[in-house]
């Protein structure tokens, strides 16, 4: 299998170099990226709908859907009146730094603050590929397990931010909310963590505006954007 | 990416050669394979758990468990005393066929009559790789949002059963589940569905009769494996 390792390790090579490029565009429009990445069904698309509809009003929101199949979370988006593009892969199971590339012909970088980026479900494969994003998310529902983290550990190590989802649900199951943020923490001991339900709304507060201030932060160039 | 997809096709080409051998061994020895597949944190493994319970009283039952990190899943499998070999895949997002005819080293299957392969977390890898099972029963957790066979069709195209799990939470959620099953027929209209929760054990006895069914009418010869 040496040949395959190879051309594996070329691919990602290459996808580096272009996420590196897509980091000087965002950078060069002072634009804030942030990458959601998660199981299938985790909520990405409603956290997105709920935070969309807070941050919209303090900053100029773009979205980049990626879905192995469908542009259902693209038309979600659209329902709210914020840009988006849908990448259709058609069967591949990650977003690459390329398809990217193509996605932002269609949007107006200088009309946008904050960008998000969700890529497809997915908690192995996407981890190895850089997209040029600035914040990497990684979003787990309650309803998965507690174990999700040892499980699939190179997700949550190459992710910034935890948000644990589905919190509404946790009377109705038998999570321990303490060992699931223990076995993250032992993974990634910087994953900064919030917990939150598109449902009742608990928790969406306090991430948006740690969002903002990131965004802002970011944008005001007080910090690079490597040392996020 | 021409020399990629050419490097893809072999391994595919050699990885549906190898599940072919490991068909025939199954087929040599009387065994019955089902392979789960679904989401990370659907909850195959506690459907394998409820489902051994009741399979054991009538069948000598065995299990191959497939994780990216951790034997977790393993252990649960052996605290019920039923033989269980653990693959850990160490990062890649599927199990393959090789990797059971390693695992197939540690089991004999004289001693078996139906074998489970519980796969990789992931709703769009696995579906690529035949491991020489007989039949593919994809997991869907009803806390996961109705469009997952839509936004994944491979996987749910691939499959002849599909179980709905955690039906217990419908009560908590704005689920439709006459949607989801008009999703995953319209992919696949050939599936059976059964519906589960592996807390109130409702649907287990029909699920684990239906397969128990299956097992018998496969190794009494009436049909062929390939019909199933």
């Amino acid at each position: 299998m040496g040949t395959v390792i190879t051309i594996e390790q070329k691919i990602l090579k290459k996808n580096n170099e272009l996420a590196e490029e897509n980091r000087q565009r965002f950078d060069a429009h002072n634009v804030f990226v942030v990458t959601l990445v998660s199981s299938p069904g985790s909520g990405k698309t409603s956290l997105l709908e709920q935070s969309l509809a807070l941050l919209r009003e303090h900053l100029r929101v773009a979205v980049i859907e990626g879905d192995v199949q469908t542009n259902r979370d693209a038309q979600r988006i659209a329902a709210l009146d914020v840009p988006v593009v849908q990448i259709v892969t058609s069967g591949t199971c990650h977003l690459e730094a390329r398809m990217i590339q193509d996605a932002l012909q269609q949007l107006d970088l200088d009309q946008v603050d904050l960008l998000f980026i969700e890529n497809v479900g997915n908690l192995v494969c996407p981890a190895s590929y850089d997209l040029g994003e600035h914040l990497r998310v990684v979003v787990m529902s309650v309803t998965e397990g507690e174990d999700k983290p040892i499980k699939y550990p190179a997700m949550f190590r190459k992710s910034q931010v935890l948000v644990m989802n589905k919190v509404d649900l946790l009377p109705f199951l038998a999570y321990n909310l303490d060992e699931a943020r223990e076995f993250a923490l032992r993974v990634n001991p910087s994953l900064r963590i919030f917990e939150t339900s598109c449902t009742t709304g608990r928790g969406i507060k306090e991430w948006t505006e740690w969002l903002m201030l990131s965004a802002r932060t970011y944008r005001s160039g007080i910090i690079e954007s490597s040392r996020l």
